[in-house]
Order: structure tokens, then C-alpha cells, then sequence
């Protein structure tokens, strides 16, 4: 995985050097005042050492069909910054109510709540935005790709899951109602960083099927993963409290399938993952290292 | 103002009947299980007869040049879930903790604070998404528009006014500063429901020019009326908590300028905002109605 790593890292750090230079207050005129409070805290939860999946999973994606995946950095920093917003959303005290982010205080903690669920919205705006600057992209492309992501976060995707996630807490769920609620909260939007680079690079309709059931299985696979971190990681290695699904008696996969028949769901799912993209010619190495990473990271 | 009653009334059912049918859920696959519940925050929070204003503002401004002002209502729609959205989330218990708007319970005191802010997140994104539906625009005029709307929404406008709103609580500031944040926390947003709209019917230089300036009048004393609305109105006629300002110790015009000039101030600003219009030859009666409108308001 050595490649991988400089692949993953080269392009982490291009998206946080996009969103370094974006998340800075552009005034409307010279007397207004910036909000700097905002700016800064919008920053703190953006610019923390995240991994950048989506964003390299936009990036790659664009990679397999095109050289020039400059092209759609802007999306992949922009969708960097909805992830961001919907943890710190998440983290705030009426939601999961979460003291620690990344190893470091969740952003109400840093500043507080109010400040952070400003720093959300404005994120999220900025988000949209910031796809918005793909400009070497075609105007009818751009158009089709917009509404894809608002549909993928919005209250048919990310948001909806969310909704439905604490409409499941202390409630019980089947492991099929389990799995839909995470095909909207983390399933759409991932999959989504996925298909709307697919469509940047003009893939065709096979391929974007393709890619479609290829980010499906991924993001499952992630979300398997991420249940057994909370159950098996501590709170230091993930840089998130661990234990917290056991403690809000919260439904996830081992508590269904046990932790060895979780671990193998997560290996088929990115062994049927990998072997969809080659059935329909897909060879480039990244998207199949990338499928691997995700069931092996520790974090 | 017999006319103008009409001319609102057709134009707030235009808008309430769009919304209606697009704040439901719709699915990405018929398997999920839809969040029923954060759809019906939506509905209560953004169908609960506002006034419409910046929706109303961007189809007169269209009808200003174009007869088929059919064509921005998605886009009037899309302003009205954001300005919804700006509301569920201002009211929230970290924020102004309302529990009255617009005569009925706060979207949190109806349903619960978490779902308020989820239904917040999920009406600013599909107010984005309505506004990309109108499409009878122009592809590139749509790529233009989009991020005039972002820019004044977000963390340099709105929300960034939200935000040194809340620093300026229990603090002394000057009328400059006032003046500043509601610039950004209502004017920017006020001035988007017409640029935007007078970029879609394909206005000059001079004519966006002289709608800007007017727009910016007329949100400023819609603000000086809105704090004259909590001093004197009482919590039945206006539908939201009165005396607000007071209480929570806020900088208001009538702070500053005693309720006469603030009164005056409010009408000089309306007067300009007309003049300023003739004087570059719009003559379209309902933005001066509504120009009007805004300091002869009682809610």
C-alpha cells in the first residue's frame, strides 16, 4: 500500500491547500465588517486533518477516464466542506452531543454551540459553492451535477439519515431498516463524490452504473467498518469517543451479525466492490486500492 | 394599495402552490423508508403563511423586464425555503430561543431541536435546488446566479451577519456597526431576491445598478421597521415574540434614533429607493407599491 499512501497524501494535500486559500472571508464591499469568529471556526472543523475520502474518491474517479483531474478539484475541496458540515451538525448537543473530533474538541466545545451551528451553514453554503468554481467544466455538465449533490445531502439523502438515525435511537430497528437509514446518511452522499466526477469525465452510461454499484458497496463496507472502530478502537487511535453506539444503545452491524461475520461482510462487499469495476473494464488502480484502504484503515 | 393586494396575493399563492409540491419526500429508491418526520418540520417551518417578500421581490423584478415571470419561480420558491431556514435555525434555543413565529409554535417547541436543525440544513438545500429547476434560464446566466444567491447567504452575508449578531449581544455598538451587521444579516439576501432575478431577465449594467441601490434602501428600512414592529407592535398582530430587542439588550435604529427619526429615516430611505428607480427609467408600478408596502406593514 505504499503507493497508495503517496497517492492518498498528494491528494489530501491538494485539497487542503484549495481550503486553506477558500475558507476566508470575501466582503461584499470595503466597510462591512468580516465575520471573523465564523471564518475561524468554520476553518477549525474544515482544516483538521481529515482523510479526505470523498474528496479523493472524487478525484480519483475523474482520474480513470481523464488526465486532468484539476479539474474537479474545486468539487472535491467543495465536498470536503459539506462532510465537514455534517459533523460538526452532528457533533453539536441536540444531536450526538460530542466532545471530541478528530482528536481534537468538536467545534461547539472549541467555540460554542451557537457559533457552531452557524459554522455548519456557512459550510455548507461554501461547500456548494466552491463546486460551483469547477469552471473547466461544461455549463449543461455542471447543471446536471449540482442537483445530484443537493439530492445526495439533502433531506432525500444525507440529512434524511440523519433524521431517520435519531428517530431509530433506543427503538428497534431491523437490520434491513439499519441498512436503508445508512444508504441516505452516509450511503447517497458517498456515493455521490463517486457518480458526479463519473458525469464530469463524461463516462458512459455502463460505466456510471458501474461506479454506482462500486461506491454502494464501499460506502456499506465503510459504515460496517466504522461500527466495529467505535466497538473495537479507542478513542485515541479513532480521534472520536469510542464506545458511544454500545452507550446510546444505538443498532449496528456486529450487534446483528456478531464481529467475525461483520469483518467478512465488509471483506465480500469490497471484493464484490473491485471485482464490478473490473467486469465492466474499470482498471484504474486507485479506485481498487481505495476500496481496500477503506476496510483496513484503523481510524 | 387595492391593486397591490392582489398583485401579492397571486403572487404568494404562485409561490405557496410550487412549495406545497415540493416539500415531500422523494426517494432514491423505493426500498428506502422516507424521513417523514424532518419532510413535515419542512412543511410547517416554510408553509405557515409568511409574506413572501424576497420571492415576491424576485418575480416583480422579472415581470420589471419580461412578461413570462413564470420563469424565476422556481428560483422565488428556492429564496423562500432559505429565508425558512434562516428563521428554524435563528430561533433555535442556542440562538434567539423563540417559541413564537409567525403566530404558531417554533419549529424546535413543535417538534424537537434536533429535527429543527435538520429540518434547517434540509431547507437550505432544497431551496438551492429549487432555484436550479428554473430552467428556461440560460445554462450560463444559471452559473451566474447561483453563486450571487451563496455569496449572500452564506458566511460573507446572511449567515455572517447571524454571526456578528450574536458577538454584538451585550456589547456597545456604534450605528455604523448596526448598520453593518444588517447589511449583511438581512440586506444581502433582501438584494440577491432582485439582483438575481434582473440577471435572469438579462438587465443592463445601469439597470442592475440602480435595482441594487434600491434594494439595499428597501432592506434597510424593512430592518427599521421590523425594530420598530418589536418596540411597538405586540406579539398577536406581529406573530412573533415583541419586545425582544428589548429584553435581550440589542442595538435597534430607534435605539439610536428615537422612534420619530427612525420612523423618517425609514421613509426618506423609501423615497430614494423609488426615485432611484424612475431616475434610470423602471417604472414597473409593483416595485414601487412594494417599496411602499414595506414601511406601511404591521407584521
Amino acid at each position: 500500500m505504499a503507493n497508495l499512501q503517496n497517492f492518498l497524501q498528494e491528494r489530501q494535500n491538494l485539497i487542503n491547500n484549495f481550503l486553506e486559500k477558500a475558507l476566508k472571508p470575501k466582503l461584499l464591499n470595503k466597510t462591512a465588517i468580516a465575520p471573523e469568529r465564523l471564518w475561524q471556526a468554520m476553518s477549525y472543523s474544515c482544516l483538521n486533518g481529515g482523510k479526505r475520502l470523498r474528496g479523493i474518491l472524487c478525484l480519483a474517479t475523474y482520474e480513470a477516464f481523464k488526465p486532468n483531474y484539476l479539474a474537479v478539484l474545486p468539487i472535491a475541496a467543495g465536498l470536503e466542506c459539506i462532510h465537514a458540515m455534517s459533523l460538526v451538525h452532528d457533533d453539536l448537543p441536540c444531536m450526538d452531543n460530542d466532545i471530541l473530533r478528530r482528536g481534537k474538541p468538536t467545534c461547539h466545545i472549541q467555540f460554542d454551540t451557537a457559533t457552531a451551528l452557524l459554522a455548519g451553514d456557512g459550510l455548507l453554503i461554501e461547500g456548494l459553492a466552491l463546486c460551483l468554481q469547477a469552471d473547466e467544466l461544461n455549463p449543461q455538465i455542471m447543471l446536471k451535477i449540482m442537483p445530484e449533490i443537493m439530492q445526495a445531502i439533502g433531506a432525500n439523502g444525507m440529512t434524511g439519515g440523519q433524521s431517520i438515525d435519531l428517530e431509530n435511537t433506543n427503538k428497534n430497528v431491523s437490520l434491513l431498516e439499519l441498512e436503508n437509514m445508512h444508504k441516505l446518511k452516509t450511503g447517497a452522499f458517498l456515493k455521490a463524490s463517486v457518480l458526479v466526477s463519473a458525469m464530469a469525465a463524461e463516462a458512459t452510461e455502463s460505466q456510471l452504473k458501474a461506479l454506482e454499484i462500486y461506491a454502494e458497496k464501499i460506502g456499506l463496507a465503510f459504515q460496517i467498518i466504522d461500527d466495529l472502530l467505535d466497538l473495537e478502537g479507542d478513542s485515541a487511535q479513532i480521534g472520536k469517543t469510542a464506545g458511544k453506539d454500545l452507550a446510546q444503545n444505538k443498532a449496528t452491524y456486529p450487534k446483528f451479525l456478531g464481529l467475525e461475520q461483520s469483518k467478512e461482510k465488509a471483506q465480500n462487499l469490497i471484493e464484490e466492490a473491485k471485482l464490478n469495476l473490473k467486469q465492466n473494464h474499470i482498471y484504474f488502480e486507485p479506485l481498487h486500492q481505495i476500496a481496500d484502504y477503506i476496510i483496513q484503515r484503523k481510524k
